[in-house]
């Protein structure tokens, strides 16, 4: 009760005119009640409890649709509603690995979403093992005919997540470049900076192959079996099935804006997930960060500007983003600025903003909101917005990134380890507050993020 | 070459008549050897990779047996042969959990040993959880009829393994408790000190109910779900079967000693493990401690009293140790001590011997070689010595035992985990250095274990 009348005070002050030492004032306040708001664990909580897995085109995702748009409801939000589309969905089915000899024993992978089926009975041959990428690319046409191919190489550990992106095309393009030289079957390493025994999925491209994430011990295996120098047999059985056009949904909130409500500020994060963890990191985390940070900045005192949520029902295996972006095409002048949070729970340790916003008072006043706690403004925009607004920053819309410490992400990503025991309470509201501080402030002020960046 | 050159070295000077100075400098060239020297890696690198898991009653067992035999020979070890005997062996079948409703979704399950099967079709029932163990055991008679009862207590890390101890019993003995009161079905979180989402088996008690672990993650989740007030139905599908006299073995090899060939020095670890994991903590290491420790100890130059290594062929699910003993009852008034090692490959930080060993010149020379390696000697003699030789103490064989560092050991302990990438090569070389150093002493000296304690 005393949270809530600190708020509403703070609230207040947010009608009073603006200069700002006012905004620093409001925004911090925001802050502090985030860093001490539980709301944003309670969603992540009750998603990951409740409906689990949600993989898009299985059953889940409508209970998970249903979910989101009761807890908009629930939590205060207006205009809430589904936006219907459809999209690919790749189902996994039975998987088993092994090696059948000379050394037989049982191997653990996930299959990769596009994968082929394996023929019923299942996919036996030789493997060649690539201890690099490059190695397997380096291969000539016809080299790995009747091969499983199998890609070995580990993953970095980096705090901003640019290791993945220098190796996910291992997973994504490796299948195709695989079987482009006559590979039967594919096998990678899994994606991943644990050291677990656990694969990690993924999409890959379509390859017409079998093609599966290998846990790093079992990566680590197949290179022992292989540095033996005898001829190594795996036996695959895999029996995936894509539905062309699943059913999908995009679940929305706002908050609208109480003096200019058409200007509209977009985040969200991704409600659907891959299937064996419960998609806590990804992204229950981006869901529940983005949708507590618009309450507390947005509720009871309504803002200037409309704060919308968007939860993205198909991520993973793609569609939401593009289908958000042919939805609202023409809204895009109207967008102020857009966010997804899609990096987990960890917290923010760095803030880009598009430039032109940079020096707006506004935004000074974010940057004084979060240095204490721990957050620096970069003075480069960001180079990524995030994958279901893409389309949105394609056709124009602004965007801000708000890096999370990626340290440990990449232990649980797309496994069955993405589970809310691997969220710290703490660093989650250190992410929420970052963000409401700054809803807060570009819903209540008039920072332009189009503005030509500002001569210095 | 040079490394073996040195050895050589020591080994003639080892032929010196032996005082306490001599002795403490031939240890430390034997602890030195030791330290540089990669047997035991290259033991667990090919039991782990050729052989994989090790399951009492699987086929991959009879090929661990002769791996056993092919190891002790390559590795100049002489009456190299096999003791056989039989055992009751539970085999894993099929095994999936969900919860059914009110809110679906898979959990991640191992069965127990000795749990049994599900009905055909699976069972379905509503959950009892349990947060401690007592409040299981604080149930009435009859309280828990036509549930599957859940028990979520966490097993807490301690470098001691005294955890395993005070915790152990919740896989055990809980089916039977939970059977005595009327479940029909019981899940215990993994006997672990890990986060991941990988389940830990082990034996338990026959109680004539399905029982398994869950992983600690999918114990938290029933927690959160029980939490919530409202019943929750759990499916359970499990196929498992029993052979009541499965074939196994007791892999065993000697270096015969050059004057006193009857007094014997028993060692070893276990050749079996359980399924999901390729055993190389369990036992894997200790096999290649054990092996590449008496090795060191015992060749080129043969010791006076002979070294003895066993490798056990039914530890997990018990046998190995009772037929070791029923082998060898006539032989333990020559047994001059007995050691385990099953404690994985992490540092040894403490030693315990015998009381009536403790002051004889060998053993203070012992006790000065492994000082600075970071091993203490204890005053107290060993409470335990392992599994595999309770038969042999039980008859009256003196034991000696090297704590192991296991503060991890448990995140790993069999689980699918239990992989050879958890292995750290220079913490196994240092446990290889003590085992080594020990042999050495013992069976270049007179030291006897049984003597009374001397007054101080």
């Amino acid at each position: 009760m005393r949270q809530f009348a600190c708020f509403l005070a703070a609230a207040l002050v947010a009608a009073a005119p603006a200069h700002a030492q006012d905004l620093a004032a409001q925004a911090a306040g925001v802050r502090d009640k985030a860093l001490a708001d539980s709301t944003a664990w309670t969603i992540v909580e009750s998603l990951t409890s409740e409906v689990g897995a949600r993989p898009v085109g299985a059953p889940a995702m409508e209970r998970a649709r249903d979910w989101g748009v009761a807890t908009l409801i629930a939590l205060g939000f207006e205009n809430v509603h589904v936006e219907p589309f459809t999209t690919k969905a790749w189902i996994r089915g039975e998987e088993a690995a092994e090696v059948v000899g000379p050394w037989p024993q049982k191997l653990q992978i996930l299959g990769l979403g596009n994968s082929a089926p394996t023929p019923t009975g299942g996919l036996t041959a030789e493997i060649a093992l690539f201890r690099t990428y490059q190695a397997l690319l380096d291969q000539p046409p016809g080299a790995l005919k009747g091969k499983i191919a199998v890609v070995t190489q580990a993953m970095p550990r980096t705090k901003d997540a640019s290791s993945y992106g220098a190796s996910v095309a291992w997973r994504t393009t490796g299948p195709l470049e695989a079987a482009r030289r006559g590979a039967v079957g594919y096998l990678v390493r899994s994606i991943s900076t644990a050291d677990s025994r656990l694969p990690h999925t993924g999409l890959s491209d379509p390859a017409g192959i079998p093609a599966a994430a290998l846990s790093p011990p079992d990566a680590e295996q197949l290179e022992r079996l292989a540095a033996r120098g005898r001829p190594v047999t795996v036996r695959l059985v895999m029996s995936s099935r894509v539905i062309a056009a699943a059913p999908a949904w995009n679940v929305v909130g706002e908050i609208r804006g109480s003096e200019r409500p058409d200007e509209v500020i977009v985040v969200g994060g991704h409600l659907d997930s891959w299937d064996p963890g419960t998609g806590a990191i990804d992204d229950g985390a981006g869901v529940a960060i983005t949708t507590a940070a618009a309450r507390i900045a947005g509720l009871p005192q309504r803002p200037k500007r409309t704060l919308r949520v968007v939860m993205w029902g198909s991520e993973e295996q793609g569609g939401s983003g593009a289908a958000y972006g042919r939805a609202h095409q023409d809204e895009v002048a109207r967008i102020v600025v857009a966010g997804e949070a899609d990096l987990g729970a960890g917290r923010v340790w760095r803030a880009a903003l598009p430039a032109g916003g940079l020096d707006h008072p506004a935004m000074r006043a974010f940057a004084a909101t979060v240095a204490p706690i721990g957050v620096p403004m970069m003075r480069e925009p960001p180079r990524y917005g995030g994958s279901d607004i893409q389309a949105l920053i394609a056709a124009g819309a602004p965007c801000f990134l708000f890096g999370q410490d990626a340290s440990r992400y990449f232990d649980l990503h797309h496994s069955a380890d993405d589970t809310l025991d691997k969220i710290d309470p703490a660093d989650l509201s250190q992410v929420v507050a970052v963000w409401a501080s700054f809803l807060y402030l570009a819903a209540n002020s008039d920072v332009d993020f189009r503005a030509a960046k500002p001569t210095r």
